[in-house]
This record gives structure tokens, sequence and C-alpha cells, in this order.
């Protein structure tokens, strides 16, 4: 049996439901994040709730839980459902609009934990699709993937494992991921417009020799002209990217700069 | 006791709920429509289904249920609500998804009913404020309403009351309704990627004398110089409009041409 959180109450996850007045359901409106638990501890947890908190600002919607209270909640889940590498979700919604349309207080939170295995992809190359696309709250994590599901069956008609989000030839980021480019003495990713991942603050902490790390807007062209690219997530870790619409990046295959970053990641989640 | 439906079930409102699995909640994917009811006869049913299962197509969503068991169900819960004068909403999500991500089979279906009483706006001005933005999916009616919801405290303190979005200069629709104006011898309304109301289908087939009623796309340039200008929706019918982010539209108060196509409407309504 698997428990979630409904704002303090833990729950049978048959019985974790919000009424259809709440505003995730009738408008779209909330936001979320998203980390992961190997041998039951969290990981990078406190980044995690620093993004949710930010979003929440970006959002307009108030957190009814100080961070310490999450932690205790997070930390509950875990003893409760006993798995112990999982995803953890938090969900914050709009609340119960009267209206249907209104921001309400409270709002509605939501923590679910679900199975979750981490492999390190390194190996392992994706094929990119690429959209021109530019998300509506883009430093909010917000629950609006409507294009990203509504992109799925093209994607996958078109042998794509992911999508890639540019706009007006800027590179930005991926639905579930950031992404990086690896030029001759830099890896490379997006400044401006997108979502700030966890793991990609990691990244460029990282010292990776022969080569600056580093947050700055480029191109599509840049892209095609890379030696290597990678998503990064929480899910992925660094996962290299071999081809974006069926050119090939770089020599077509995973390459070493990916290899070692994972290498890094996963020594500081060993850390954790 | 307002009660509402979840699939095939009737349900007191307070057992009203979807679990948290459901795509509406998980990544803010659904789809809605909305009608009023007057003395408990259903207006433009058939119009407000016709784009309810466009929306469906568009978002790549099943109904499972056809257009006589939908208004079979809508006049159960007319029956059995008793609210003579009403709006129901029509609410379709992306189902119960195993990975909270893919779409899941079924979909989930929600029909509520709330009071609404309508009235001819004929002589209430309204102000927009202007923000530039197109929404993601313009022929679909989807849930997605982050824009409108995060403006909305920005927008009451410009002294509006409601929004119009403008993307590229050219005028397209409010959040929740169309948009029209009137120069000297045409009544115009948006053309492309907005959502095509019901209510703007019907101001598009009335014989207003003096003027042509066409769609064609213009600009805030031809807005600034209108006669009148006003939005249009289920609930507001045609509902002037007299300002623009402070400037005012023609003579800055609800005009002549508005009334006229009100009283039409009300006239159409009525015949329902």
């Amino acid at each position: 049996m698997n428990y979630i959180y409904i704002n303090d109450q833990l729950l049978p996850s048959a019985e974790a439901t919000l009424n259809v007045r709440d505003l995730s359901i009738q408008r779209g409106y909330g936001l979320f994040d998203f980390f992961k638990t190997i041998g039951g501890r969290p990981i990078f947890l406190d980044d995690h709730l620093d993004r949710f908190f930010h979003s929440a600002d970006e959002m307009g919607l108030e957190v009814n839980f100080t961070r310490e209270e999450l932690k205790s909640m997070i930390s509950n889940l875990i003893n409760k459902n006993n798995i112990p590498d999982s995803g953890i979700k938090l969900i914050l919604t709009g609340g119960y609009s009267d209206d249907g349309f209104s921001l309400s207080s409270p709002t509605n939170l939501v923590i679910q934990q679900t199975p979750l295995i981490i492999k390190n992809l390194s190996d392992s190359g994706i094929k990119l699709m690429s959209y021109h696309y530019q998300r509506q709250v883009p430093s909010a994590k917000s629950i609006d993937y409507v294009q990203a599901i509504r992109l799925q069956k093209q994607m996958r008609e078109s042998g794509a494992g992911e999508i890639l989000y540019y706009y007006n030839n800027v590179v930005g980021e991926s639905p579930r991921s950031n992404f990086f480019i690896v030029t001759d003495n830099e890896i490379l990713t997006a400044e401006n417009n997108i979502l700030k991942g966890v793991i990609r603050g990691k990244i460029l902490g990282l010292n990776v020799p022969g080569y600056t790390v580093a947050e700055r807007d480029f191109t599509m062209d840049d892209l095609f002209a890379a030696k290597e690219a990678f998503l990064s997530s929480t899910t992925r870790q660094a996962h290299p990217v071999v081809a974006v619409d069926g050119q090939p990046i770089g020599k077509g295959q995973p390459g070493p700069v990916v290899r070692e970053i994972n290498r890094q990641l996963f020594e500081l989640m060993e850390k954790e």
C-alpha cells in the first residue's frame, strides 16, 4: 500500500483525491517539484525545496507549511512507504476556488512517492526532436505540460525519445530536462527563459579538466556544431544526446565529457 | 445539495473528486466547455458540444460518451439540481496516468452546474488591460489559464476588469471572451489563433443594418481607432469595452451597436 500526503493528511493512494473545485482541475493552475531518494536518503533536498518555494512565489501561491514541516512530512512518507529508491513529487495547486477561476487560500499540497531506479546513462544515447516553443512561466516549475504531452505522438513517430524546445533560433530546454552542449573548450547550457534544474546547477559547479562550464544562451547552429550534447535531470543525471531532428551531434554517439560529468554527479549523490 | 457527474456517476458535490493521478493535477492537461441554462433550458447546447468534441480532437483526448449520452447526463443533472438559471461546465482530463505524464485511457469527465444569472450588459462598460500573449493551443478550449490567473492582481491594480491578449500587434481574444471592434461600417473579430466562441459565432451570423459583420485579424491601432468595442461570451453576451490600457475606445462609453447586438442575441436565446 502506497501512501500520499494531501495537505497534512497521510492517506492510502486510492483515497488521495482532490475535489473537482481545485484550480488544477478547473484551470491547470499549479506547480511541483521532484527529487529522488537513494537508499531512503533524499538527494539535493534543500535545492529542490528552494525551487519549490521559488515556483510558488512566481505563481502567487502560498505554501501553508514551513520548510521544516515539509521535511518532516517527507521523512514520514519515506518511513511509511518504504521505497528506498524513489522519486518524490510535491504538487502545489491553486486550491479550492469558489468561482472556478480566482486564486483561493489555502492552496492544496500533494506529496507522493513512486519507485525510481537511478541508472548511469553514459552509454545510452537519446535522440531529440526540436520544437519551436517558449514555456509560459519559464522560471517556475508549473504543471503546464500541454505542449509536451500533445507532442508525444509526433515525437515517437519521428523516432525521438525527447523534445528540445528552441525559440527564435535560441536553444532552451527539454520539457523535463535541461540541455547542454560541449564545444572544444566549453560545456554550455542556456541562461535565460528556462527552468533552472537542480542537476543543471550541480553541473555548473563541476570542475571538468580542459573545459569551462558556463550558462550562456546559444543557437541551434551552435548545437549542430557541438562535439557532444546531453540532457540533465533528476532522473537522467547526464544523458548523452546523439542526434537532433535526425542529424547526428558530434560523432553521433555518447562521448567522454558526459561520462566524466556522470562520474562526478554520482560522486556528489553518494555524499548526500 | 448540488450534484456533479464524475464520468457516469452522479455524486454530491462534496464527493466529486479525482484521484491525484489525474493528468489535470499532474500536468495541467485537460479541456472544458461551458454553456448556460435559462429557465432550465440549455442555450446553444449543440454548438457547445461540437466545440467540446473539437477540443478533445485537438488535444488527443477521447470522449468516452456519445453526444446523446452527454445530453442525457446533462438533462439528468438539470433535473436533479433544479438550478433553472445556471452555467454547466464539462471538463475532460487526460485521465489517470500510471507514470504521471503519459496520456491514459479512459479520460475523466466532470459535469458540474452552478447558478448563473444572465444580464444584459449593454449599459455597463468594462475596461481592459492588454497583454502580449498567444495561447498554446488556440483552437482548443484547454484548461490552461496560467497567464490569466497570474495576471489577475496586476489587472485589478490597473483598474481593469478583464485582460485583452494581443500578439505581434495583432489583437486576439480575452481569456474567457472573444473581442470585437466596430468601425464605420464593419463589426470585426479576430480570425486566427483564437478560440472560436459560440456567442462569437452567433454574432457573425447577425444582420446589423449599416454594418458588415466579419472575422478578420486587426491591429492594436485599429482597436484604438474603433468607434466601439465589446467582449462576447456565454456569460457576458455582448459587453461594451469603454477603455483599453486607460485609453478610451470611441466615446469612452457603451454604444448603440453593442446594444443592437445584445437585442438580437437575447432574441436568439429566447428561441432556444
